[in-house]
């Protein structure tokens, strides 16, 4: 039986068509795009026309606003170090507890190593950002806000517009982790107020090592990676044209089917949710109350161990994960669920099921067959839990 | 006519084995190597195995002492910038006049920047290393001696295991920018004390947007990407599978055909070299007296203008360059060449005709054939040759 892949906040398939656009560039047209000969310049117009996909499917102004990367990773270091650097003297960054590792972790580095005091703003227990503790991080020695459009675990939206006007009556740069939003939700950069903007092809069908970073015109930013002059002197290296074509294409398939997918994979999840919440007790969806990614659904089941849920749906054929896979195997319970006060008795047992275009509707069928024997059986490990059914029967 | 590919130290024809090795990754087995269900896990033996190919063909002792990066700019910036921060109470840096822009640039903004004091020696008109100023700029403030084992635009051989253990004496770590020396010379990293070596997988018929960091055993570097724990906490990122495998099976083709490879691209090259000194006056190899890979060729024509021959090249179909693709259309005179003290005569006359295992005899015939004339109009505009010209005859 084929896997039922619902852990698509980690890693989507690659579209065919991607794949199909990408391949004449490893042996036909393989020439470095910064070459001055025809045979390398002749690749110098598909990347323009990749640029263009992502302008249109971020809604941005100019194509050039787009900088290739090597991924998520790599935007959100050169959007956070490239702004520190650019402006010496603000040296306070403003951030979220729930950001993905790739902020959180470097944003505690910058702190630890004396380049940066860090404000890392909170939430409440449905996910929502503290606002007025944002409003009173703010001030003119901040260089920098970075705040994630959605959140990978829970799917929780930031109001990064909002956010970003805030940031701006400062003076300071707007960083947004895109990552997970970009794809699966409309985005208009324009008059939006972000000034930096990253993404990655793989969470949108489009190919691994390839990602981009928008910088809007104007934005000055120290390069993370120097050399050659390539991406106009932001982003040395020679450029991966297989990767860039592959998230061109993957960008343009995202903005064609936008509306259609999203429908069709909201409606997918809500019944893959409100079938769980029928058929399984006592479990909570994390970040349900707040505005949320249409293809994700984190819930936690109390006193049963996501570990063991997890391993045994994985035995049945269900992918899903506990939460980033960037964290997976720690068995250290989540930081975004901690920074949401989930109370003990459900943090261990949260579970991710993250939907694409790919999914089917018997693919939900099959996790709501298979998923509540499975949590019953877990469950059934804990004295806890025998306590609370006892409880709930009274 | 298809075209005569003589830039392949720009970049190279991804091989068509290393293509299909990668296509699998794409859309069949297309999980995160993070993610701990068996979806994700069964694309992790596929890493490793990549890794051992790159171990074998640098003859390093450990697997693990392989980090996969995005390519030679990012492995450079990683290995410069990640000793300096792992060694804070020595500040120096000991490099060359002649590296890859990824390495020269990026030290020149260190020092520019207060973060190092770098020391950039120099070569003679051959290309050799001045080993007394190398010596002498060494102490027990040098954090990390960085040295190209082969030049990029000369294919000059630098001899990088000498320079390490003079390193070692200082307790310095010892990097080569080794991006133009893999697949081309064999290597022996296993007891050589180079610490830290860049390789980039576009180099050696593999894809663009992939290379590798080696990083021996023991040797503390501060990562350059932090967030999530992949490459042992050394590089954050989803790992790049298709790249990988790809860089894998080129490394392993490279392995295996080193010598055949070698033999042959050596005597074409060499026919290339000999046959356009006999056909065309007053032309001299650039770094011809100093120990070279065997697929470069760096010629100089006096009096000609290098861009206008390398258009009229292009225009009959064949691809070369002046330098480095990273510095292409600056019309800046090589830096290399200028540190080699390059005759003003000659130094704007400067082609670089780099061969690959794809170079068949028929490719070096239509050079020889194409560019005598070629040069010999290009000449025509100069003033100064028609001076030579009289001399030679007088």
């Amino acid at each position: 039986m084929a896997t039922v892949y619902l852990d698509n906040n980690a890693t989507t398939r690659v579209d065919e068509k991607v794949v199909a656009a990408m391949l004449p560039f490893f042996t036909e047209f393989f020439g470095n795009a910064s070459s001055t000969h025809e045979f390398g310049a002749t690749v110098a117009p598909a990347m323009k026309a990749a640029r263009q996909k992502l302008q249109t499917l971020l809604g941005a102004e100019f194509d050039h606003e787009i900088v290739f990367t090597s991924g998520g990773t790599e935007s959100d270091a050169m959007a956070i170090v490239g702004a520190l650097d650019a402006a010496p003297e603000r040296r306070e960054i403003v951030t979220t507890a729930v950001e993905h590792p790739a902020v959180l972790n470097l944003c505690q580095h910058l702190e630890k190593t004396g380049r940066a005091r860090v404000h890392f703003i909170g939430v409440d227990g449905a996910g929502k950002l503290d606002l007025d503790a944002f409003r009173a991080a703010l001030s003119e020695r901040t260089a920098l806000v970075s705040v994630q459009w959605a959140n990978n675990e829970t799917g929780v939206i930031f109001p990064v517009e909002e956010l970003a006007r805030l940031a701006k009556n400062v003076g300071a740069l707007f960083h947004t982790d895109a990552v997970q939003a970009v794809g699966k939700i409309p985005l208009a950069l324009k008059n939006s107020g972000v000034d930096l903007l990253s993404l990655s092809g793989h969470k949108l069908h489009g190919p691994k090592g390839i990602g981009a970073l928008y910088v809007k015109k104007g934005v000055k930013l120290s390069p993370l990676f120097r050399g050659g002059k390539q991406e106009r002197g932001r982003r040395a290296g020679t450029e991966n044209m297989p990767g860039i074509v592959g998230l061109g294409a993957a960008a343009e398939i995202s903005a064609q089917h936008l509306d259609r997918d999203l429908s069709r994979v909201k409606a997918l999840r809500d019944r893959l949710e409100s079938g769980i919440l029928a058929k399984i007790p006592a479990c909570r969806v994390n970040g349900g109350a707040e505005p949320r990614l249409p293809n994700t659904c984190n819930i936690a089941f109390e006193c049963a161990d996501g570990e063991a849920v997890l391993h045994r749906l994985d035995k049945a054929g269900i992918a899903a994960s506990s939460g980033s896979a960037c964290a997976s195997g720690s068995m250290e319970p989540s930081h975004v669920l901690r920074a949401m006060n989930v109370p003990p008795v459900a943090l261990q047992g949260a579970i991710r099921f993250s939907l694409s275009r790919d999914t089917g509707e018997a693919d939900i069928d099959r996790v709501l067959e298979i998923l509540p024997p499975i949590v019953e059986t877990t469950r059934e490990k804990s004295p806890l839990w025998a306590e609370i059914r006892q409880q709930q029967c009274a």
